[in-house]
This record gives structure tokens, C-alpha cells and sequence, in this order.
């Protein structure tokens, strides 16, 4: 804004919440007056949230998730299965699989995927801890759960060739069609990889 | 989230961040992870910022504006007309006049427009105030600056009934093409609207 229109204090809550990933400038205007209308029941309760966040909030030194502890509660977890180690390029997708229940072993975050275009080399990502982790006697399986896309692919063919020389076995997301997907609106890769991927009833 | 994956801290965080107007479920999570690895650079001075709104914002007792003080900057700038009222239905709209520095007199908050679908009636609005407000002898003209909505121009005709005894002009926003707009985008209303109250080069 060329302008301050409603006081420093506005403004600059205006411009905070515009570095929120899914807020731009307008939005955060919004969001802004809406918490200022809301001062009792919304900004008060997500100040403190933010601040307990920021106070208690710890990455974890082992899988790289975030957790008020360290190691964190899905290292810690013994219901868990110590030897399965599911990689992950970032934390969203670590949640996205806690989400769907879908696997309950370890986590490992890489903090990205390798790319060119964005210079993300190998010394960038956690290689050497998967490395060591995935060295440890309990583990037989590591599963690459990255996104499905060039980089991401790069990514999982490097941890391949690094994990290599371990008694794990290391495997991937099956590609397919998306549960409620429909054919005519999916890519041709995609079919491909679901009708060579096929299995019996 | 049927399951509580990184903490209860995280989890109240995203919660409540889904309230911000803007942000889903979704897009709370990636702005709730957004934040905590951004702790010091984001989390920690939005924190603050939403300490200090919480704290210090009031709603001007005058015109309806936000501020740190009551009453309001604007209400208070001995360099705006005080003999112009510009009436608006919400603070939003407010800033949106500021920042197109199109005027510079007072403003009235109305907190909505009339709607019989939303039971928004005349008691819900601060009209008693407006009418107080311009009877006071500075001011000479009303400008109704609400949207060119069925609600807001029937709020618009309601308040030019409550103003009709008073000796102010009682005016509202030219309707027509918007600049930069393409006459074949444009609603038929504009058009006409547009073609009526056409100038002279
Ligand atoms: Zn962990
Ligand atoms: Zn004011």
C-alpha cells in the first residue's frame, strides 16, 4: 500500500500475514480486519497459539518433523515399525501420509528433492543421516514416498544408488489411477503405469 | 484431521489459521508448517504483531474505523474536509477509498447493508449515528459509497429517505466503465449506466 491507512500496528500485520503461503496482498488485508473484527475470539486465541508455536516447537533431529520434543512422537512411538523408513521430500507429505494411516514405521525427511533448475544439489538434503539411518541393523525396508515428478524421481533414483551397497530393500509409491479418479481426465503416463502395474482380483 | 499428527500446539495452530478468510483446511496446514520453519523470521514477529493488534486496535467510536486510538486517525486529521460524509458498509471498503486517494473527508462505517436474505435490518446498522452525524452543521454533502448490489443500493435509498429532511446533498458513485475495462466484458446495466451519465471531453 502506497498509503498507511490504518496505523503502523495494521499494517504491519497486513504484511506478515502476505508471506503466508495462499495470502497475498489482498487477501491479507482481509484476514487482517477480520482478526481485528474477531480481536476476542480469533487474533486473541492465534497470537498465543503462535507464541506457545514458537516457544515449544522443535524440528526433530532424527526425521526432521516438527514436534514439541526431540526426537519427536513418531520416533518415539514403540507401537511403531522400526524397520520401515519412509522418505519424504517435506513435512507436508509426511502429514499427508499420517493422514491417510497408510504406513505406521519411521519418517525421513530429505528438506527437498534434488533440482537443477532450482540448485538443490544432494549436500542441500538429510542423504547422510538416511544413509546412517538406514545402515541400522532394524531396518529392512525403505520406502521412497516422493512426488511423482521428474524431480522427484531424480531424487528417489539417488537414494537408489546410495542405499545400494545396505541389506534394505527399497521401494516406491505404485503409480495408478486415484481412487474416484476417472480414465478420460488422467495423463497418459499415468494409464501406462496403472494398466502395466495391474493386478488380479 | 481425524488424527492428531504433529502435536496438539500445531494442530491448534492450524485450526486456527482455517478461520482466516482465505485459508481452508488445506492451505491452514501449509501456512501452520510455513510458519514453524519460518520461526524466527515469521512466527515469531507475527506472533508479536498479533500481540500488539490484540492489545492495542479499537474500533473509532466515531466513524466505525480501526486505529490504536478513539477517535480514529482519520476522524481526527485536521487537513480532511470535515463538511464530507463518506458512508461505507465496511472497513474494507473504507481502505479500498483510502488507498485510491479518490477523498478526503470524513468516513461512517455502516457494519453491512440492509439485506432481507441475510436479516441484516435498519437497527443492525449504525444509521442513528450517521443522521447524527450529518445534521452537525460542518457537513454539507453525504456520499453513499456502498456496492452497486441490489443490497447495497437499496441500503443506499434507505439512508437518502433518513437524510431527505436535512439540508446536505446526498450523492453516490458514478456507475460506469472501470478503467482499463473492455466494453464486451461489461454487464448490459454498465453499459447503460456508462452511455447516461456520459461527459464531455
Ligand atoms: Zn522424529
Ligand atoms: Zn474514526
Amino acid at each position: 500500500m502506497s498509503r498507511a491507512i490504518a496505523g503502523p500496528e495494521i499494517e504491519r500485520l497486513i504484511q506478515l500475514l502476505a508471506k503466508l503461503p495462499g495470502l497475498g496482498p489482498r487477501s491479507a488485508r482481509r484476514a487482517a480486519l477480520h482478526l481485528v473484527k474477531k480481536r476476542e475470539q480469533l487474533l486473541g486465541p492465534l497470537a498465543e497459539a503462535m507464541a506457545v508455536a514458537r516457544e515449544r516447537i522443535v524440528v526433530c533431529s532424527r526425521c526432521g518433523n516438527v514436534d514439541t520434543r526431540d526426537p519427536c512422537g513418531l520416533c518415539t512411538d514403540p507401537r511403531r515399525d522400526d524397520s520401515l523408513i519412509v522418505v519424504v521430500a517435506d513435512i507436508a507429505d509426511l502429514w499427508a501420509l499420517e493422514r491417510s494411516g497408510a504406513v505406521s514405521g519411521r519418517y525421513h525427511v530429505l528438506g527437498g528433492v534434488l533440482s537443477a533448475l532450482d540448485g538443490v544439489r544432494p549436500e542441500h538434503l538429510t542423504l547422510d543421516a538416511l544413509v546412517a539411518r538406514a545402515s541400522e541393523p532394524a531396518v529392512k525396508e525403505v520406502i521412497l514416498a516422493l512426488n511423482a515428478t521428474v524431480d522427484g524421481q531424480t531424487t528417489a533414483h539417488f537414494i537408489t544408488d546410495l542405499l545400494t551397497h545396505l541389506p534394505v530393500k527399497v521401494t516406491k509409491l505404485a503409480h495408478g489411477v486415484p481412487v474416484g479418479g476417472e480414465l478420460d481426465y488422467l495423463d497418459d503416463g499415468t494409464l501406462v503405469a496403472a494398466i502395466r502395474q495391474r493386478t488380479g482380483f
